[in-house]
């Protein structure tokens, strides 16, 4: 008997039509379903595939540990996500030690930001994988608001909230374009930074963008700090048109 | 009667699975399909949709002038350019006043370095508008390397392969993971800059992702330094792993 293959399935930014018509496939065929989720709660992915997902299919929902409690700096936070991975590894190694092959659903592209990495660097020694890729969530958000973000020679630099109000400034100031991801409890700053760096006036903001709930605006018009972690910001860059 | 919408239609990196449903249900449907080719040529775009566009379809060819003889640097190139996407408009204008939708075919995302973006400035004013993002060149690329690209609080920039050594290898040093664009006639500069900066033992080099010929390979161990104009170099970046 030959071992399964894991699957890495990019699910897009949120819209259930922009899944991959090869990633439906996959979803349609696999004999086993893995998808992260918080404890009590069906998660994102899992919503995102819902008209996809066959009646009956196998699902192994993965949840992570309760960490609220710990601070992300704390050695105790990683060492509680390392077990989780750890151990949620050891279960799909399992199925595909049995001959099944397994899909892993991520959202966005599997390959940028996406928890599915923790598991992928775990298991592609020892089993076949195939990463389907996805849209990603900054594509979705600058199509949604349809601003066109890299012309001709442009740089774009994709930065995360959590920089320092110098480090994000400082980049900014050396890009063309820019994306700013996990805004949440980052926003005051990314505010400040946009300021600093002369980029706030051109910059858009975008909160769930493809999914229900959708909103976009200049961010220079958003009256309040208050974000999502996945919001995002977005400076397009000015490059040549002829 | 009321006008036509125009629909900026991302194809994704080459693989015709990689359209998203969205994209397949657009050209499936659209009145008129346009999409940019090189005299005497089909084109990319349209090769890659061979399957999904119905017979009989209205098709649209934008063909590109021919600026072999003359230097980018010239004004006359760009003059040429805005002259040819001037006229494109106004065909694609007179189907969308006549009522028909057009969907235009982008190559990756419409709005990440397309050539959609030169017509989207000019008819977007005019014309209602729906832009449906793909999964970009460099997703399609870094999944069929199985490069995992981002981690944590990492920083990604996008380089075009056009900077200078100096600005590539600066550019280098202050990212956390790279895509290097347009490799082309690029590739020996390019390969000076990421020894400069100390990221060339890492370099994914990539032609031709998720398509027939596709090469994957350690820059390092790529012979010469010929490459299509399309190739991509990738430094994935080393942030937190739990």
């Amino acid at each position: 008997m030959s071992a399964g293959r894991l699957y890495g399935v990019g699910l897009g930014p949120g819209d259930p039509e922009l899944l991959t018509v090869k990633a439906v496939r996959i979803i349609e065929s696999a004999p086993v379903i893995a998808y992260f989720a918080k404890a009590g709660r069906r998660g994102n992915a899992r919503s995102i595939v819902d008209r996809w997902i066959p009646a009956g299919a196998c699902e192994m929902p993965l949840l992570y540990p309760v960490t609220t409690e710990i601070p992300v700096s704390d050695p105790a936070y990683n060492e509680a996500l390392r077990t989780f991975y750890d151990e949620a590894t050891e279960s799909l190694a399992a199925e595909l030690a049995a001959g099944r092959d397994v899909a892993i659903l991520s959202e966005g592209d599997p390959l940028f930001y996406g928890s599915f990495m923790h598991l992928y660097i775990r298991l592609k020694e020892r089993f076949a994988v195939t990463i389907i890729p996805g849209v990603t969530g900054m594509a979705g958000c600058w199509s949604a608001a349809g601003e066109a973000m890299t012309w001709g020679d442009d740089v774009m630099t994709v930065l995360p909230g959590t920089l320092s109000r110098d480090a994000l400034a400082e980049s900014l100031r050396r890009t063309d374009a820019a994306v700013i991801m996990k805004v949440g409890k980052n926003f005051a700053k990314i505010r400040q930074a946009l300021r600093d760096s002369g980029h706030y006036d051109r910059a858009i903001y975008v909160e769930r963008g493809t999914m229900a709930g959708e909103k976009i605006m200049k961010l220079s018009d958003k009256p309040d700090d208050v974000a999502p972690y996945f919001a995002i910001v977005l400076v397009s860059g000015q490059g040549r048109r002829p």
